[in-house]
């Protein structure tokens, strides 16, 4: 929560998270390793580029408030040529609708982009689930 | 909830959306004025177009499973000319992100964009609020 | 939802609660009598009186978005003395914590109020669950 | 939202659940589509039973607050063999877990419960998407 | 929220939970200990088993996405017999229900069920709160 | 999330409250910046006092389930002359309407109260958003 030891954080929840997922696939439940591959699916260019479906995941996790979905869809909007200011805007869209229960996740959203920013954490692997 | 009189329902919800929003306006409250003006603000072009940000807004009102507000958005939407294509690849953002709770508002949601296609349904007023 | 035959549907909501309540009563479960007693106890005056309680009731319940909660602790809040200005400050406060997604709820707690203030939709009975 | 004209609304939402479900899956976004799969995919016997996954499927729908996916499941529920004092054990745990938030939806519940055990309503279509 | 030091969080949890839970029950608050009262009664066998009660408060906890809480009924349901392949269908109807905003929390309780099978993590305590 | 380290803990938290607030300002986003000085002026003295509206913040942000907002309303209620009776009667509150899915919640609530009243955690700094 604090900002202290963010970087090992954010590289010790990367190792986790991709530890987890291979372990939850290898896992014998079809219905699972569907839902997975569907949201993998989601964010593929379409009608809608991935530029604007990244911020569109970026603001639904925003509203419901999963710090673990911001940090994740921060750094695909990123790779996806999201500016700052842009990123902006769409926190702005999460804050009005969502309100100000959105305020602690919009401080750790915006911590973990001057992170990124400055090249402290790393860019984001290719899409892998939440 | 069924889609038998659902132009008379639109009809009657937008004159009582109309109605409550002066009669609130109205009153001597300053912050829920300046919520409202501030919501209102929140969908002008800046860094994203109101396109981008109309496709947040209802991606939002999805997950969020808000009936009133998703309607609003997608009656947006289709005024800062969002396709059909476009509107799905929309819905199944908020459906991958807020999984099979949303399916009921997915239902209302389309059976409203197809009347609006259908011209039963008139276009949006100026944004006015949720 | 239109504000039309608003009265008619308080009306029928009213004795609809009350018929479920006593349905909900008559059953052979004590975890779901013992939850309805505990949540008539809850708002009893203590530490904090009533018209707090109340407030407290109605603000919870719009920012989870459940109209017929906040219609009841509308009409709760007014039984115990809340005037208008007081009770605009706590639709401010549900607003800004709970964002945009909440002005549906509040276009109907509005309505619902000023229908009890006219005098077409009576008191509230004496706290009967939710 | 009063009992008078339920048997009509569950009707009416029946055929419109039927109508807008089949105008979804027609559509070609192949995301919402394999959703749809996806979730019917989901209740059907695995390693745990039917009955145990539609009162899990019951269960996460009334924490969740959804009206429709409440009734879907309590219809499901007793399709698979679910007695009375069982489904009000089910509702006991959404209860306490949800909190009196859930006591509406509760009772709306409990008036399509009695209405489906008196013949009123008719018996569930195979599992069809929320 | 990396796995690395997962037994000392898992342990300082257990601790933390039992040494509140004391604290709070402690408390001249009427309501609050009925409600930790009800919540343990909730559980207990009666017209369905505790397997079936655990699975749904842990299918409830996933989807409103409380880790405490998803730890804590993972644990009741491994005491309760529920197996690996149960386990995952109950996680299975979580997701497709609740969505991807899940899989974060899925993570974390197929890493905690991990360390209950390998013993790293003790058995649950009797139902105590949450 | 134990308590071990708690006092460290909000104290990382509250400096990095402060410096992310004052780097979310800086920013060039006009919509933000009023969402937090409209957030700030919704807990002044109006209609209601500021106890009264503390409270209400406090048992919304419990509902919502969002700890770092729970911490900052504890500390303002207190600074507003909430004894701890009144506390735990707004936590009864929160604990029947929001459900036993607020109980994590609420132990970590007692566990910040105790810290405040015994010293080792500071007063809260005047109002600066969530």
């Amino acid at each position: 929560m604090s900002g202290g030891d963010e970087a090992d954080r954010v590289r010790a929840f990367s190792e986790f998270r991709q530890r987890m997922n291979q372990r939850i696939l290898a896992e014998d439940n079809q219905v699972v390793r569907r839902f997975f591959a569907l949201d993998t699916q989601t964010y593929r260019a379409g009608a809608l580029d991935v530029k604007t479906k990244e911020l569109m995941g970026l603001v639904a996790s925003m509203v419901l408030r999963c710090d673990d979905c911001i940090s994740y869809h921060v750094a695909q909007c990123r790779e996806a040529g999201v500016n700052r200011d842009e990123m902006f805007e769409a926190f702005s869209v999460a804050l009005v609708v969502g309100g100000s229960i959105v305020i602690p996740h919009l401080r750790r959203a915006v911590d973990f982009l001057d992170r990124l920013e400055s090249g402290v954490v790393g860019a984001a692997p290719a899409h892998d689930h939440g």
